[in-house]
């Protein structure tokens, strides 16, 4: 009788303390939003790094600056010990600014927005005018040959696909012309190619973005173009297929620089050789001020430091907030450090990235095994009356990705995608594209999930 | 045995069918979203209204002239048939623009930015010049009471609580000081108002809307005062409570004008005298451009009758778009709509209302009883992969709101309103502040809705 009543007493006593822990975590996810939506601490310093540094391309000054600014402001949010970890960056610089003429016999001279691509190689001083075939993909090169591309300028007109809901997708779909598109026009002989911008909306910016070389092949100057002028280029071009376009560029690949990851550490109470990784890119593209990519990544992640400091949680597990330098080029910060967490033998419990932008938050992805699904599943109703209504499973992010080999569970922030890639990589990603509440309920968010790892682990 | 043949025939045959109406509802979503997210209708015809009539309040040329253009562009997409609801709307003019001036002994002149509410009378040319008392609610003046405030110009300073994530819910917890301040503060004898804007930004534009006048006090003048001098406002008066405040307004009452509601419609199969109601409103204040409110809900539900004639879906019910007239001032078009809905013994069997801007969308407000949401919220997950989350219960809108009288299902969608009251009753409400793929993403969802409950009934 005293063993059943015990039992009893347990089962009660379990049910209890669940249901009080229950209420203390939505009264814990209510002080986080309400604490992010009535400061303007998130807005205020967004404003700071993108008007004060920005294109903070990896090997620039503004990133260096941008750096120092994000060490000495995580110090004053009262962070336990902030450090560098030293890094070399590729320095590539774009010179002066592109041009890019078309000159038509039919229809005269006409002007369109190109820039470089990352990486690219220059036209030289004289530029290069040539011919222009226009492909939508790999296969329609292959099939021209040679023949008819050797000389010539090849223009990757592939469009992301409106129809994805998800616009990440309709970037995955269109990405390899601008990365590869280069290489694979060069095997037939092609010397230059210009790439249709990733971008949904129909505007006059040239989104730039890295591309990679196949050493195998020559290396060819790679441009971008705007969506309208990209549309301007494939009606001309239905008109008179013999018009040419004359493209320049000055871009040149510099010695490499010194740079860093700015790393900051709550101390774990319990834990503190146990990590959880919050992390945002400061680089950003040189054309571009980098407020969605990824100065609100950068922001949600600082944020997340200050509302632990602000309601006074002190974690059992040691929280490291990352400044990842180079995600645009190289990512050397990434490698970095994923080099320093396996010479260390640190253990990482979790890894969350920011870098899809500062709008609404719809949600995270999580890129875990089935058994930490299930458990973060179930936290998802504390996140509901705050928008996240999806916690999907898919990748993360460029910056933790290489965590992945040790099996860290890593999640990644979606913010709403639709209008991102209207700002993404170009110079119309300024300040003003942020909203101050949309931004504010990204950090909070993402201060609950690291509050629920660290009290509940994974 | 045969018996039990033709039962078990029976529940396959339900069963096949039913798999087969899922299948087809999915591609039929499917359909609707990217017949929206292809073609450029929308963002383009939302730019012709909002560029072209702006300013259409009530009364005015551009109301009509947009009334024109609605008539005009519902025939062009294939209504069936487009007719007007004659009606008298009143007049409302704002006059020459409002002047706002802070004189302090200690502090100088400083200009703020003011405008009068919609339905206020005028200062008359000389202005107002008095005392400033600032107030946070009704209660306060209660107990300030008539020796505190008689001949003072009552300032009330509630700002929109910014915890609420739905911003919807602050807006309504602050309203009351806009559409009832100036009554409340004439009965202890104030000489004028002046309301905090209601906005959850911080910024320098005044946000207007209605007032209504208690006829048992004194008329006296309303004003809105942007948050940005608001906050500038009651700093001083913390230093210099004997400031003046100088307010001067020449808004006037005209005649009533003749005016419409404009209905287009798609004639129903099968049930022709059978309504499904769809629309936003047509007017918008005199000091904005309206693209959010309401110039994306006209065009929310002008789509959906362009994507049922895209489509060539032939609705067994007759679907009705409307164009109301007056949402903001007196809500007349309303008035009428429910009136003839009551006189013609139109059977309506729902009704759906876009106002609550352009942002991406979120799901749908239901007013509707038990039966009807335990069936509509079945459909959700068709809905699910392009955003709408959440079937909530709860209000729909002014303009389908007299229909609940006579039990009609009522719906509104739900954008994302974090940036809402950004835009609000403001010149800043612009066309650039709407997304083109956001917009999409509700007419879509609309129109999904429509041929659920067109197919299914309610």
């Amino acid at each position: 009788m005293i063993k059943f009543i015990s039992t009893i007493s347990l089962i009660l006593f379990y049910l209890f303390a669940n249901c009080q822990n229950q209420q203390n975590d939505s009264s814990i996810a209510a002080s986080f939003f309400s604490k992010a939506l009535t400061n303007d601490w998130a807005i205020n310093n967004l404003e700071y790094l993108v008007t004060n540094f920005p294109k903070r391309l990896c090997g620039t000054k503004a990133a260096s600056e941008a750096l120092n600014w994000s060490e000495k402001t995580l110090k004053e949010i009262g962070a336990d010990n902030v450090f560098r970890q030293d890094l070399m960056v590729v320095h590539w610089g774009r010179g002066a600014q592109e041009k890019g003429l078309i000159k038509s016999e039919l229809f005269g001279k006409n002007k369109i927005n190109v820039c470089a691509l990352g990486n690219s190689v220059s036209t030289g001083q004289n530029g290069i005018t040539a011919e222009v075939i226009e492909v939508q993909n790999f296969e329609e090169l292959q099939k021209l040959g040679a023949e008819n591309i050797k000389g010539k300028i090849v223009f990757f007109n592939r469009a992301m696909d409106p129809k994805f809901f998800y616009t990440f997708q309709a970037y995955g779909g269109a990405a390899n012309q601008r990365t590869k598109g280069a290489s694979e026009a060069a095997k037939y002989g092609a010397i230059a190619v210009i790439i249709r911008s990733l971008t949904l909306s129909n505007d006059t910016f040239p989104h730039t973005g890295v591309m990679r070389y196949d050493t195998n092949y020559a290396k060819i100057p790679a441009f971008c173009v705007s969506t309208f002028h990209a549309d301007q280029l494939s009606n001309l071009l239905k008109k008179d297929s013999k018009l040419n376009l004359y493209l320049e560029s000055s871009c040149i690949m510099l010695p490499e620089e010194k740079s860093c990851n700015v790393v900051a550490e709550l101390k774990g109470s319990e834990f503190p050789n146990e990590y959880i990784t919050i992390g945002g890119h400061i680089d950003c593209w040189d054309n571009s001020a980098g407020a969605h990519d990824d100065g609100a990544g950068i922001i949600h992640s600082m944020e997340v430091l200050r509302l632990f400091k602000e309601l006074g949680i002190k974690p059992k597990h040691t929280i490291r907030i990352v400044m990842f330098m180079d995600e645009e080029m190289d990512q050397r910060g990434a490698k970095k450090y994923a080099e320093l967490v396996e010479k260390n033998k640190e253990k990482h419990i979790a890894a969350i990235e920011s870098d899809r932008g500062g709008a609404t938050p719809t949600g995270f992805s999580l890129d875990v095994n089935d058994s930490i699904y299930n458990k973060v599943i179930k936290w998802q109703k504390l996140f509901n009356n705050y928008g996240y209504y999806q916690f999907i499973r898919g990748g993360s992010g460029v910056d933790i990705g290489p965590l992945k080999k040790f099996g860290v569970p890593l999640f990644a922030i979606m913010p709403d995608s639709q209008r991102y890639f209207d700002y993404h990589h170009s110079a119309n990603d300024t300040f003003d594209k942020v909203n101050k509440r949309e931004l504010q309920l990204g950090s909070a968010g993402i201060a609950l999930l690291v509050y629920m790892i660290d009290k509940y682990g994974l």
